[in-house]
C-alpha cells in the first residue's frame, strides 16, 4: 500500500481542537489498513509568529512543499491583532497558497436537511441546495503589485492594492470549474464586473472562449458579481457551479456558506496544477469557517468541517473516493441521530463537545 | 420661493416609465406651491449611444454640472451589449458620478413591513431591518490607473485594474457616515480586507482617527468585508451604517437590498463635498434596482424607489424634509392598502401598473 505523507498544520484558536478529531480518524483509517497516512505537524499563524516572530517558516513551507496534502485549520486572533504586517497571521496561509501554487479553491455550499432551520433563510429557499463556488486564489487583488502605503506628507498617505489576471490564470480556473460542472448538474455560472474593471471583461472573455473551444456540453452563463450575490440571496438554487476571481469568490463563497446555516459543516480544498510526470498536483484542506478565539479550548467547536475538508482530501488528493463517501455518510449519520455542537443545536437535538462529535463519527464508520 | 433647478436623466429600460412618476409628483408639488422646481431632461446610457455614440455627452454633463440635482432613472441592456467599452452605458453614470465628485452614496436597506414576507429571509431577521450603507463613489478600482488590458503575445493577455486611496477620500466618507450614526442609532460599522488589502489597512487607520478625533460618542466597529458580508445575512439587525469602499459597497448594499425583499423600492442618494461658498453641494438621485430591459414599457416597473430617490432629493438637497416625510408616509399608506406592483405582489393583495402606483401616491399627498 502506498504511504501518503501528510502535513498538519492545526494554526490558532479551535484549529488544534478540531484537527485532534482529524487525527483520530487518520488513526482509524491506518489501523484499519484502509489506507497508509504519514503525518508530520507544523506552526502556522499566531502559533508560528509565537515560536519564530514569522507566520510560517521556511522550514515548514519544505514540508508543506514535500508533502502529498497539506491539512490546515485555521489562523489568526485578536492576540496578533497588532504584530507587524508582513507577519500577519493570515501571511502564513496566503504565502501556503502562493507559494504552493495552489490556484483552485473548491468551496461547496451544501445544506444539510438536518440544519436547513439553522439559516436564516426560509426553508423552501434553501432546503437541497448544493452549489460549488470555484475561486480564484493565487491571483487577482490578492497578490497583484504594486501593494504598498506611501506617505504624501501634510498628513496625506496613499494605498494602493493591483488587481492582475493573465489570460493563463483564467483558463486553468475556468478549466476547473467547468470540469466539475460536468460531474454534476451540468451548469456553470462565472461571476465578474465587467462593466466596471478590465479584469472582468478579460475574466468574461477568456471564460467564454474557453466554453466554446472545450466544454460546449456544459451551459454557460454570466452574471454580474453584484446580481450575482443578489441572486445567491434570493434564489440561490438556480445555482450548480460558480466560478469567479479571488476577492469576489472570498465575499461570495462566505455568503453562500451563511445561506446553509452550516458554516461549521464547510470544508473547502485549494489545488495545484497537476505534474505532468508524477500526476500529483500539491493540495491543502481547510474548514471554511475561522479560528473562533471566543470558544477555543472550551470543546464547543463543531469538528465537522475539518472532518470534512479531510474527506476533500481522501476525494481529491488520494483517489480514495469511496472512503470519502463512507465520512460523508457517517456525517449525515450523526446529524440525522439528533447530535450537534453548540453552533448548530436546536430544539429537540443532542448537545455535544467537539470530541463526542468526532468519536460518534468514528464510532459511525 | 427659490427656483430649484433639476436635471432629470431617464436612462433605459423601466428608465423613462419610472421617471414618469416622478415628473408627476413635481408637477403636483409646484401647482400646490410647496415648492418650485424648473425641469431640465437629457440622454444617458444606451439612449444616449443611440443620438450620440457617447453614453453621456459633454452638453448634458454641462447641464448636470449646473443643476441644483440630478434625478436619474437607470442604465443598460442586452441591446448595447457590443458597444465599444467606453461607450457602454455604465459609462455615462460612472462619469457622471467622478466629473460631479459624488463620493458619498447613501443606499438605505429598509423592510417595509407590509413586504417583509418578500423576502428570501425569515420574517424574524429582517422585519423592522433599517441599515444604512454608506458606499465611497468616486475613487477605489472604479478609477483607479492603470486599468488596461495588455496583449502579451502568444495569446496571453494582462488585465489591470488598480484600487487606490488617499487619507482624505476616506476621512471625508467617514465624516458622512459619522454624521448620520449620530442621527440615527448611533453605530457605524466600517468593513475592508485589512488582512488582505493596503487600502484597507489604511482604510481602518483612518476611520479609527476620525472617530478618535471626532465622534468619540458614536460606538465604532470593525469588521472584515467578507465576514461582515456573512453578518448582513445572518443578523443583518446588528447594524445601522456601515461605511465601505466603492467595489465592497457595490456588492454588500446591493445584498443588504436584496434581504429586505423590497428591491424596487429602494433609493438611493450620492453626493458632492459642500461648496464653502454656496454651502450647497452636487447631488444625483438614482432608484438602487437597474433598467430591467425585460419588463420595460409595459406597465410592469415599481416606481417606488425612483420617486423615493426624489424624495431623498427633497430631503438632502433641497432642505425639504418635511415634504419628503410625507412622500415616505403616502408610499406607506398605499403598500397598507394593500397596492402592489408585479414584482412586490403577494395573495390578498391589489395589482397595480406601475402609473396607478403613481397616481396612488399623489392621491395620498
Ligand atoms: C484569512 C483570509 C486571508 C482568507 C482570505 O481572505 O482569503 C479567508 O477569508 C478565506 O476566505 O480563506
Ligand atoms: C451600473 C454599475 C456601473 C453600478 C456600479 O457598479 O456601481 C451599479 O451596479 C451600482 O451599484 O450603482
Amino acid at each position: 500500500m502506498a504511504t501518503h505523507k501528510l502535513l498538519l498544520l492545526p494554526g490558532d484558536g479551535i484549529g488544534p481542537e478540531v484537527m485532534g478529531e482529524v487525527k483520530r480518524l487518520i488513526g482509524w483509517i491506518n489501523a484499519q489498513g484502509l489506507a497508509h497516512f504519514e503525518t508530520e505537524e507544523g506552526l502556522v499563524g499566531g502559533a508560528a509568529y509565537d515560536a519564530s516572530k514569522q507566520s510560517i517558516t521556511d522550514a515548514t513551507m519544505a514540508m508543506a512543499s514535500a508533502a502529498d496534502a497539506v491539512i490546515f485549520g485555521a489562523v489568526g486572533g485578536p492576540k496578533w491583532d497588532s504584530v507587524p504586517y508582513e507577519a500577519r497571521p493570515e501571511a502564513g496561509l496566503l504565502r501556503l497558497r502562493k507559494d504552493l501554487g495552489l490556484f483552485a479553491n473548491l468551496r461547496p455550499a451544501v445544506c444539510y436537511p438536518a440544519l436547513a432551520e439553522a439559516s436564516s433563510l426560509k426553508r423552501e429557499v434553501v432546503e437541497g441546495l448544493d452549489i460549488m463556488i470555484v475561486r480564484e486564489l493565487t491571483g487577482g487583488v490578492y497578490f497583484g503589485e504594486p501593494k504598498t502605503i506611501t506617505d504624501l506628507g501634510n498628513g496625506q498617505k496613499r494605498a494602493i492594492d493591483t488587481q492582475v489576471y493573465d489570460t493563463y490564470e483564467i483558463e486553468r480556473i475556468a478549466r476547473v470549474a467547468f470540469d466539475l460542472a460536468r460531474k454534476r448538474r451540468n451548469k456553470l455560472t462565472s461571476m465578474e464586473k465587467r462593466n466596471v474593471m478590465k479584469s472582468g471583461v478579460l475574466w468574461n472573455e477568456v471564460v467564454t472562449q474557453v466554453h466554446a473551444r472545450e466544454y460546449k456540453d456544459v451551459q454557460l452563463e454570466h452574471q454580474l458579481a453584484d446580481s450575482g450575490g443578489m441572486n445567491l440571496v434570493k434564489a440561490p438554487k438556480q445555482f450548480d457551479v460558480i466560478v469567479t476571481d479571488n476577492l469576489f469568490g472570498d465575499m461570495l463563497s462566505d455568503i453562500a456558506a451563511m445561506l446553509t446555516g452550516s458554516l461549521g459543516m464547510l470544508p473547502s480544498a485549494s489545488l495545484g496544477e497537476i505534474d505532468a510526470t508524477s500526476r500529483k498536483r500539491k493540495s491543502l484542506f481547510e474548514p471554511v469557517h475561522g479560528s473562533a478565539p471566543d470558544i477555543a479550548g472550551k470543546g464547543l467547536a463543531n469538528p465537522i468541517a475539518m472532518i470534512s475538508s479531510f474527506g476533500m482530501a481522501l476525494r481529491y488528493s488520494f483517489d480514495l473516493g469511496a472512503l470519502a463517501d463512507k465520512v460523508d455518510a457517517a456525517i449525515a449519520a450523526v446529524l440525522a441521530k439528533g447530535m450537534r455542537t453548540a453552533d448548530i443545536k436546536s430544539e429537540g437535538t443532542t448537545a455535544v463537545s467537539t470530541s463526542q462529535m468526532g468519536e460518534a463519527i468514528l464510532k459511525e464508520l
